[in-house]
């Protein structure tokens, strides 16, 4: 891969041109239909970028990095054939990509805001492709970046992406909900600070379900009362609390 | 508080005592009904231990760190009144402390596990007492352990201590979930880890309502189906699956 072309300029853009150069890969250009979007990663990473179709350079490979919905438009816009384009998707199949070159899938499991300097080398990416040999390629580049590379095919990809909901995107939720009822009895947030990076560092020495403590594992009715009590005018989070804990329980029924 | 004596040796005890004796206040003894345990604490903190109930000592505050259901219990076995008596627990009221002794609480809001190495100083106190001059003294003593010391009542106390279900045993529960579906793929957990890592690094600069990403939070229900088409085999993750997508497209409704 001795050249690469990022289409897309959004947060996956950002992180994906900055992981690649660091790795001395050579990014050579960013495309996006919203020039002063393309033209912040451009500036900020010292390559060229356009939001001309017609200037999208020849490349050994492109990397289509946008939302799902625009993944196929994006994919209409390379217009050579003996190249290797993918897109970044973890729930779009290899399909989505509409062409005559090679097509394959190159998709991070990671959250990605554009303001944050993060760790790309631990990142695990999950790699698939219509050609073996280009499997080779993109697992050789990937591996430039992080320790964790995968082959996976669509299904398990998508269950992968799924994961991604429950660690982070509900995750987030929980700490919504969390922050929430401080903020009604009048504490900050930040409370909650050490206790969350406490659960999630735990998972570094102790599988999630060795490391469940709580009153739904203990079993502890009395507690878990107390809190229904306290939820009981906000049927939303009543049935959310109760739900969990059901299911804490019925996950530690036979200890 | 020129002397402390610890009731119960779990984790609660375990830390607080290492907690204490770094900040150099005097943690006298470590009482516990099965030796072994206080013994465990006392040989590594180099304090005096004992399971005998006549063996404690007079100290100017007792700090009674054990399960819910053996506070009232641990109670009844200081023999002075010229002293005061505090218990560890979110979920208990002052009042299941049984003697006449002054009262308080002393709760960190923290998730503890003997093995682990942790920071003590950001960890959130909250106290109660019976009479002013306890709470001031009780406050001195907690700040020299953390910078975080709050009074609050047990209402509130309460409240946050259920915040500690949502934001630590609710989230392991997502993370044993998401770590299940890995599995179940052929993927070790550890994949999960710079996900989870980040999305609780996200907390120190971002409030949790403005970190919230994904299907859900985009109102994307072609990959909120295709999610529900994965998990239609488990019942149980389904339900989850669809009440906190629900919950998070409700927070969202009105942007």
């Amino acid at each position: 891969m001795n050249s690469i072309v990022i289409l897309g300029a959004g947060n996956v853009a950002f992180h994906l041109t900055r992981a690649l150069l660091e790795n001395t890969l050579n990014v050579r250009q960013i495309f996006n239909r919203t020039l002063s979007k393309a033209q912040e990663i451009g500036e900020a990473s010292r390559i060229s970028y356009t939001d001309k179709i017609s200037e999208i350079e020849k490349a050994d490979l492109y990397i289509i990095a946008c939302a799902d919905t625009a993944i196929e438009e994006f994919s209409h816009y390379i217009p050579y054939d003996d190249v290797l384009v993918v897109h970044t998707s973890g729930s779009s199949p290899m399909s989505v990509l509409k062409g005559d070159y090679r097509k394959g899938v190159l998709y991070p499991l990671q959250t990605f805001s554009k303001g944050r300097t993060m760790r790309y080398d631990n990142i695990p990416f999950f790699i698939e492709t219509e050609h073996e040999k280009d499997a080779q390629d993109l697992v050789e580049l990937a591996n430039r970046i992080s320790n964790e590379v995968h082959l996976l095919p669509f299904e398990k990809r998508l269950q992968v992406q799924m994961c991604g909901v429950w660690a982070n995107n509900f995750v987030n939720h929980m700490y919504a909900i969390a922050g929430g009822i401080c903020e009604r009895n009048g504490l900050p947030f930040d409370v909650l600070q050490p206790l969350i990076h406490e659960t999630a560092e735990k998972m570094l020495e102790m599988e999630p379900k060795q490391a469940q403590t709580g009153p739904a594992r203990r079993g502890d009715d009395i507690i878990i009362n107390r809190h229904l009590d306290v939820l009981q005018n906000d049927s939303r989070l009543l049935q959310i609390y109760q739900i969990l804990t059901d299911s804490i329980k019925r996950e530690y029924d036979n200890d």
